[in-house]
């Protein structure tokens, strides 16, 4: 190693990208990136897992050209494409003591593909580790692989989905799941050329997100619709460098019919619309949910607020699989995700595409730059 | 003309085309499919509406090359693509008395765009005088353009949907929408050449449909899945010539997480797919909406049976648009549908295009193929 490959690049954000559950493709998918130039060209990232599993994933997706280095506080994170470093969840700040009863050291019996009571201790304290590590400014951002809710459970661990326990650990109540589909050069009439044209694509907020259909109504207001929409409104102007145009779904089909079919539109969407609108967004709305993210596709809107987790889900999963990034809204700190889940099927067998990780990287070091003065991991 | 144009040719099914809403686009797609030398081979068409108007509405998209011809009981149907039938519902038989108080003769006055009682009331009469065609044999089968129920309700019919109108028209109270997107050669790998081999495309049905998305839970019963997944298997194995492979939605995000987010699928939906299987249907499910519709898209399934209006909805219509059709389940006549509305913000500009009412042709024929012996219109 040379003496410039072992010092942090302060001119790049310092990402955290947690390993997700060993079980599912995240340790392999984030190896597989690890050999894209891209990777390195836009953040220093750093693993929160475990260094035995990251070896075996780089075995299985760099050829073996990659040193995996387990790191510790007060050793340099640098990264490379020929290093990685790891640093385990039990050796970061304020995490000595494990949160779950569940011994997580020993990740080696974990087979591919199967729910695993250690899998999912190990990827809920990477979680931990990583929110404290970006909440102590130690990290500009985190990028979270798949993990597995069953998982979770057999380790004790109930929460409803990543973005309700960033929420939870970084203390905020209004937050929201924004599904962001960037804008590529393979996207006919979108393509870009250069680094200094603007960024575009669509971000799909959602008002209620892992709740029972039937519990949707009563979590549907005014002001949470108005809340998400002043959410994904923020932060498509980071992302985008301009305001954006926004459409709010109906929730009703034809959009209630004039109430024909359901009044939500009348009595709550419409009037958060307004309110909206008074506090300074480019928005429209109530728009019937298969009407409105049919133009969103053609390029009509930045942004959409969508009212249930499948509404804004089975549009952005049909335009693009393995371009969705999952960005949460609201926190204190950047935090970004693969849209996918662990895919127990395909697990660990070298086939998992890297793309939508190495596409939740390239927002979340958007949204991290330009780097602040933070201090460095000690 | 020539004296073998003007013979109704028993070899290609004969239907019915309603006008729609005179203030749309219904009028003028139907002028500019009339172009297409497919929808000639294809069948042998009769337009169900105002003569006047549809003289226009060539006027206006087919450089004037296209003879409107109003025909009536006793008279052949005959049409090519120099001469379009046009029967006026009044004159249709069963239909001498209009079942609606509005007058509607005189359509001269509705201007594009706008909601008109004239307009809507002709609509209507023209759907009814096609179904009792249809019901007598005097049709092989319906395609509808669009109609808006805006203008229906200014002529004082209410009613949720045309699939409810035929259901009702028709006496039967088993029957479902089903959306209908046929794969070309323009599909990646679906790519097929010459007219022998098996067609293919996605069928999606609805076990609700226009009520409010707060009533879905009272009317999805497992009787109720089983009987949709019945009439999609039907439906599909008629179009497709063989057996489909059908996908159950989940209702709840993720499926309800095994109870977590929601009971429907462990009470309601997986005993209704237990059922369908034990039926002998190639089914399975209940499968996440998100993940289940990726999968369709990808060709995994032939057929998806979707909970409500917009699940099935947003994906059908990102998934092609031009290409989608609207096909009604159950019903003891054929019918099929655009998938779009009235577009009364393009209507009578010359730019609404053809192509879904040409696959909704293409799907009509297809399905009342080979032509019955019914008797020819009087």
């Amino acid at each position: 190693m040379t003496a410039s490959q072992s010092t942090v690049d302060t001119a790049k954000p310092r990402l955290a990208i947690t390993m997700g559950d060993a079980a599912g493709v995240g340790p392999e998918v984030i190896a597989a990136a690890w050999n894209f130039a891209q990777l390195h060209q836009t953040c220093s990232p750093l693993v929160i897992g475990d260094a035995d599993v990251m070896r075996r994933a780089c075995q299985l997706r760099t050829s073996g050209n990659v040193h995996v280095q387990e790191i510790a506080t007060g050793v340099e994170a640098a990264a490379s494409r020929e290093r990685m470093p790891v640093l385990s969840p039990s050796a970061a700040p304020g995490r000595e003591k494990s949160s779950t009863p569940v011994d997580t050291r020993d990740l080696a019996e974990v087979r591919p593909g199967t729910i695993d009571s250690t899998a999912g201790a190990a990827a809920y304290e990477a979680i931990c580790a990583a929110a404290q590590l970006a909440l102590a400014g130690e990290v500009d951002g985190i990028v979270t692989a798949p993990i597995n809710k069953k998982s979770f459970r057999e380790a004790g661990i109930e929460f409803p989905g990543h973005t309700e326990l960033f929420a939870q650990m970084c203390g905020v109540n209004k937050f929201a799941m924004m599904l962001y589909r960037p804008f590529t050069a393979s996207r006919p009439g979108q393509e870009q050329e250069g680094p200094t044209l603007q960024p575009s694509g669509l971000g799909v907020a959602h008002v209620t997100l892992h709740v029972a259909l039937r519990d949707v109504f009563a979590q549907l207001t005014e002001d949470e619709i108005v809340e998400k929409a002043g959410l994904l409104h923020g932060m498509l102007s980071d992302l985008h460098g301009r305001a954006p145009r926004l459409g709010i779904a109906a929730l009703n089909p034809h959009g209630g019919e004039a109430g024909l079919f359901g009044r939500e539109e009348i009595e709550i969407i419409s009037p958060a619309v307004e309110r909206a609108r008074a506090n300074g967004m480019n928005v429209r709305g109530p728009i019937p949910a298969d009407t409105l993210f049919r133009h969103a596709a053609a390029g009509d809107y930045d942004g959409v607020v969508a009212m249930y987790h499948d509404q804004g889900h089975i549009a952005l999963k049909l335009l693009g699989m393995h371009d969705v990034v999952n960005v949460t809204l609201g926190l204190p700190i950047v935090r970004t995700s693969v849209a996918h889940g662990t895919g127990f099927d395909i697990a660990w067998q070298g086939t998992a595409a890297p793309e939508s990780l190495l596409q939740a990287i390239d927002v979340a070091a958007r949204l991290a730059s330009p780097p602040s003065n933070k201090p460095r991991m000690r």
